[in-house]
C-alpha cells in the first residue's frame, strides 16, 4: 500500500425530503447572500427551485438565481456566474442539479476569490488558493462531485475539456434526496450509472499490489451497481434501488474506493474527447471506450482482470485458461451496458470512425505517453477508439 | 433504507514515518499549546513521543505532557488532564497511542469546555456542546476512535464503563502509520483485530432491508480482516497486512459501513461489563460475547446469517436447510477467533460464571429491554453469558 492522504469533509443529507433542510445548512455554514445555480429547466419545472428559495427565506437567506448550466458545462457559463457573484457580493455558491451544474459552481467559486481569467486554473497555468464555500442540492446520481473536490469544464471556443481539482472545492453539505432522480429518464440512469462504474473501475486497475481493503471496498460498490441498476431501469420509481445508486455514486467518488495506490484515468480522458466533439453524455461515451479499454490493455494483468470476473460478475474461474475467464468479465460488462440501454459502439453513440485521426489529435498526447495502470501513446489510443467503433455485444 | 446525515470531516494522514508531518498538521488545525496524551510506556520507551515532541518543536509550538493512560482509561486521568489543560491554557490536544488514549484525549476535550463534572456528559446528565481541537497519532489498528466521534471512559469509583458520542470530538486529522504497530504482541493485535470485525458485525445486523450497498461495505472490511489477521498473526513485521487492517479499522468505525439503518450494539455493551469488571481486553470480551449473542439471536433472520455465512466465510449455501449455513457461519467465526489467539469462552478470558449476576446486575437494564437487532431483556442477557461462558470451537 502506497502512503495517502484521505479528506471528505462534506457533511452528507441524505434522504426523503431532505432539500427542505438547505437553508439551514447554508446558514450553518456561513452563508448570507447565496448565488443558486441550477441546469436548464427541469429544476424549474419540477418546483425544485421554488423549494429551495423558501427554504433559504425561512432562514433570512437572500439568493441570486443563474440557470441554464448544459451538460458539459461551459466556460461562458462560468463566466457569467463569476461576474454575477462579484457584483452581488455572493458569500456561498448552492447548486441545484447534477455534476454538470455543481462542476460549473465549483469553477465560479474558484475563478470570484482568482486574480485572473479561471481558464487558469483548468489549463493548468494556476492552482486553487481561494474559493467561495458552496453546498448542493443533488438531482442525478452518476458524476460524484458531491463529494469530491473535482471538477470539469469545457471551453466553447474549440470544445477543449479540461479538469482542476482541490480540497477547496469540496461541498461544504451535499443533500442527496433519492426522490429528486425519480423523474430521470432510463437513459439518464443508465448514463449516470456508467459514470458510477467507471470512476470505481478507474480505481481499481492499479499496479499497486496488496491493497485488499480499497479492492473490496471498489466490488462493493461494482456489486451494489449491478444489482440496482437493472431494478432501477425496470422501475424508475424503485425508492430502494435509487437510494442505493446515489449513495454508491458518492462512495465512488470522494475517492474512499480509490486510496493506498495507483490510479488509471485514461478512460475518462479518452471518453472526454467524445463529449467534447459530440457533445453526448459522458456515461453513454464511457459505455462505448471502457469496455474497449480493458480488452486493449487485459493482458498487462490477465489475473486482475480474472479477479474482476469472478468477484464483480460471478464468472467461474477457469484455472487452465485465466485468459478465457478476464475476456468473459469483459463481455459481461459490455452485454451488461447494453441491457441498461448504453451505447456500445460509435454507431449507437452517434459517434463517426472517421473522426479517430481528430479524436487523437485533441487528445493531444503528440509523441508522449500516458500514466496510469497501462501507459498509451497516440497509436494505443487510436486503437483504442476503434475496437470501441465497431464493438458489438 | 432510512434517511442519514453522514459527515466524517477526519483529515487522515495515512503510511510510513507518517508521524513526522504531526507538528506540520497541528499547525494546519490552529494548535499553539498543546497536551500530548499517551500510555503507560511503549510510546516513550520506543522513542516516538521524542519523534512527535521533535515534530512540534519544529513548527515552534510548544506541548506539555501527560502520560499514563490505561486500557479501559480511567475518568481519574481524565480530571487529571482537564485540570492539565486549564492551568497551562492548552489550545490543541494530540493523543499518541490508541484507542483508550484518544477516548481520554476527548474526554479532556469536551472536559476543558465544559462548566461542570465532565461526568455529567458521560452518564447522560448533559450533551457535549464545546470542545477543543484534537488531533491523534494511532498506535493499534483496533477502537477506529482516530475517525470517529465516540469515547468511552471508565469511572474507577464502581469500575461504571460509559460513551457519549459529538461530531465535535471528531479528530480533526490522524496520522496512521502501520509501522507502529508492528511492536504490538499478536495477542494485542488479535484484539484489536476482533474490535474491529465486532464494530462492523454490529452495524450488518439491522432490521432495515434494501441497504445493499452498507451490506456490500460491510463485507468488504470483514473479508479483508479475514484474509490479513492471520498474515500478520504468522508475520508481525508484514507492513501490507498491518496497513491494510489499519485502514479497514478506521473504515469499520466512522460509520460509512453503518449509514441508512438501524445498527445493533449489544454485543458491545454486554462486552463492556467484562472488561469493566475483569478490566480485560475490550477485543477478548468481544471475542466470547459476539459469537455467542448471534447464537442466540440468529432465529431471528436466519437467510441473514446464512448471508453472513456465505458471503463472508465462503460457505456453501444450502438451499434445503438455511438454518445449517446460518449456524455454520457463528461456528466459523468462533473458530476463526480461537485461531488468531482469542479466547472463546470465560475460562480462557479470566471471567467466572458465578459473576453472571452481577455482570446482569451492572448491565443495569432491570425489567427494562434493549433496542437493536433483537430487543433483549436482563434474562436474555444472563442468557447470553451463560452460552459465553461454556463455549467451545
Amino acid at each position: 500500500m502506497e502512503n495517502f492522504q484521505f479528506y471528505s469533509p462534506t457533511e452528507f443529507i441524505f434522504g426523503k425530503s431532505s432539500e427542505s433542510e438547505c437553508g439551514k445548512y447554508v446558514k450553518k455554514y456561513g452563508g448570507t447572500k447565496v448565488l443558486v445555480h441550477y441546469g436548464t429547466g427541469s429544476a424549474v419545472r419540477s418546483g425544485l427551485i421554488e423549494r429551495v428559495k423558501a427554504s433559504l427565506e425561512a432562514e433570512n437567506i437572500s439568493c441570486v438565481l443563474l440557470g441554464g448550466v448544459q451538460p458539459n458545462p461551459r466556460d461562458t457559463k462560468v463566466y457569467e456566474g463569476i461576474e454575477l457573484c462579484r457584483r452581488e457580493q455572493v458569500d456561498f455558491i448552492l447548486s441545484v442539479g447534477g455534476g454538470s451544474c455543481i462542476d460549473s459552481a465549483k469553477a465560479i467559486a474558484a475563478g470570484v476569490m482568482y486574480d485572473g481569467d479561471f481558464w487558469e486554473l483548468y489549463s493548468g497555468k494556476a492552482v486553487v488558493e481561494k474559493a467561495l464555500p458552496l453546498g448542493t442540492v443533488l438531482t442525478i446520481a452518476a458524476a460524484g462531485s458531491e463529494g469530491s473536490g473535482a471538477s470539469v469544464i469545457t471551453k466553447e471556443n474549440g470544445m477543449l475539456k479540461r479538469d482542476t481539482s482541490s480540497d477547496l472545492l469540496r461541498p461544504r453539505f451535499s443533500i442527496l434526496d433519492p426522490e429528486l432522480t425519480e423523474t430521470l429518464s432510463p437513459y439518464q440512469t443508465a448514463c449516470g450509472a456508467t459514470d458510477i462504474m467507471a470512476h470505481v473501475f478507474e480505481r481499481y486497475f492499479t499496479n499497486t499490489t496488496e491493497v485488499e481493503i480499497t479492492d473490496r471496498l471498489c466490488e462493493a460498490v461494482l456489486l451494489t451497481m449491478i444489482k440496482e441498476t437493472p431494478r432501477v431501469i425496470a422501475d424508475p420509481h424503485n425508492y430502494q434501488a435509487r437510494a442505493n445508486i446515489m449513495w454508491a455514486g458518492t462512495v465512488a467518488h470522494n475517492d474512499i474506493v480509490g486510496v493506498g495506490r495507483s490510479q488509471d484515468w485514461n478512460s475518462h480522458a479518452i471518453e472526454h474527447e467524445l463529449s467534447g466533439l459530440y457533445d453526448c453524455a459522458h456515461g453513454a461515451g464511457l459505455a462505448v471506450i471502457m469496455p474497449a479499454w480493458m480488452e486493449y490493455v487485459y493482458k498487462h494483468n490477465v489475473m486482475r482482470f480474472a479477479q474482476t470476473a469472478v468477484r464483480i460478475w460471478g464468472c467461474e474461474m477457469n484455472f487452465e485458461n485465466p485468459e478465457e475467464t478476464a475476456l468473459k468479465g469483459i463481455r459481461r460488462f459490455r452485454k451488461f451496458l447494453s441491457e441498461i440501454g448504453m451505447p456500445i459502439n460509435f454507431e449507437q453513440l452517434g459517434a463517426r470512425e472517421e473522426d479517430i485521426p481528430e479524436l487523437v489529435r485533441k487528445f493531444g498526447l503528440g509523441d508522449g505517453r500516458t500514466g496510469g495502470f497501462v501507459s498509451l501513446s497516440s497509436e494505443d489510443i487510436s486503437n483504442i477508439y476503434k475496437i470501441a467503433a465497431k464493438a458489438e455485444v
